[in-house]
């Protein structure tokens, strides 16, 4: 990838964007991931900070290293940033009730509790559950419980967003977005994508030279809504073999290079994305 | 329209549409209008009322009368239904504060109150500012005001639905699709339509049929964000009025027969809708 050439393309093509529908600024929920860093860095490069809103919005089972990472992203690009912690909302939508009680149980120990659960529900398999909507009740609770975190950040973004006249900045990849890596109505429900139509791998690229900070663009990616559960648990493989895998699958090329497991694991993937994509079913008109 | 034969036809659809996904039932938010008891009649057509989850999702300053009527809805249709206030959530995300206090204010006279502030921005004038995410500071709060109840509503409909490996049921119709009148990531974030290809017109007929109550079918539609205002006052005229020229558009008709300053806002709905529907915009991958 021509990475200077691809910042350009996609500054162009915000800017394009803002003409087009008139907004005055962007609105951005800062996780302390590599994609929403790398929107912020992108964003700062378009528009003074001023009309940049970032808000960075952890609840009580986030984990605390993704905060300190949001505002080490913030400080980078010079955004001011509010903090708004969002367990007060969800506590009041009754998702907390869904789990253990767990207010004064340190993160460390929500992470051995999540992870022990998800090997119990067959690790890989669990995804599939989550996507095909399955699973038994308690699988469900925890489906309800880690979908709903993404939502009400939505609401809180729009809000914000409406006040202002701004749009929201989505920072879903491509890799995400095939296989279904995101919530529905929750971190999908932006005005503009600027990261949509490049595979993870590329983020990381982008990231880099747009100067995203080294701690955020070399931890683990991982979507911080189940305590110590990483994207790459979800899929059962590393970005860089996926996104191989995915590339070569959309330009036609050769899969036998990859481990056979891999590549069928990949293709399932792709149908559960599509399944994931399932919105506002209707007929046509007769 | 041949309303028996279009009721069998959305049956069908949402029979097949449960079987290609796998949902065991379905979740609806009833608001006391049309579009939603008519979504409950075709339900209980369906599936036994047990896998019907029917939630009524009231707030601060909804109209006391939708809570009766989503009430009557479900009486008449044999569905247990739950009473859920969102204010306090709403509360929690900060949108009251936008407004001024109003806790112990009767309807009427928030319903007066809203009504003169709807004047005051030039009547119609309000819905494409509305639309297009103008208006001044004054103005934005109110549309960030009215927008979080329909999107916290989504959010607790996809808690229930989630729990339960059900669907969440639209009730959203082409009159409202076309022009806009909906709230983005909100009452137009589902799994299935079975009303999307149906202008208000045929909801109105498809009602009736259903046997949807009398007090309901009545009275003038509202999305009841606003106190006081119907959705016939963002339009600019009525339902019919509407509705035979969208039609008449769509099938290439004469528009001669129609009040030439109807047929322009007509058209300038339709392009406020097309407006509306503005969602994750991205670039094509090179």
């Amino acid at each position: 990838m021509d990475v200077r050439g691809e910042i350009d393309r996609i500054l162009s093509f915000l800017e394009r964007f803002m003409e087009d529908y008139g907004y005055g600024g962007f609105v951005l929920g800062i996780s302390g991931g590599v994609d929403s860093a790398a929107v912020a860095g992108l964003l700062v490069r378009l528009v003074p900070p001023g009309r940049i809103r970032a808000l960075i919005l952890p609840e009580r089972d986030s984990n605390p290293e993704s905060v300190e990472h949001a505002k080490l992203v913030c400080e980078t690009f010079g955004l001011d940033c509010e903090v708004r912690n969002i367990t007060p909302i969800l506590k009041k939508l009754g998702i907390y009730s869904l789990q253990p009680p767990a207010t004064f149980v340190p993160y460390r120990v929500k992470k051995e509790y999540a992870l022990k659960k998800w090997a119990q529900k067959g690790g890989e398999m669990a995804y599939e559950l989550d996507i095909e909507e399955k699973g038994d009740e308690e699988f469900r609770k925890g489906v309800a419980y880690y979908r709903a975190k993404h939502r009400v950040r939505m609401c809180v973004l729009y809000m914000e967003a409406e006040l202002r006249g701004y749009a929201v900045a989505g920072t879903t990849n491509r890799t995400e977005w095939l296989t279904g890596l995101y919530v529905k109505w929750g971190d999908d429900a932006t005005d503009v994508e600027p990261l949509l139509h490049l595979y993870k791998s590329e983020v990381f690229e982008l990231a880099r030279a747009l100067g995203v900070p080294k701690e955020v663009v070399e931890k683990p990616p991982s979507p911080d809504l189940i305590p110590g559960l990483t994207d790459e648990m979800a899929f059962g493989m590393s970005y860089m073999e996926l996104d191989g895998i995915l590339k070569a699958i959309e330009d036609g090329g050769d899969l036998s290079r990859f481990e056979k497991g891999k590549v069928e694991r990949a293709k399932r993937l792709l149908r559960l994305g599509k399944r994931r994509n399932v919105r506002m079913v209707s007929l046509e008109r007769v």
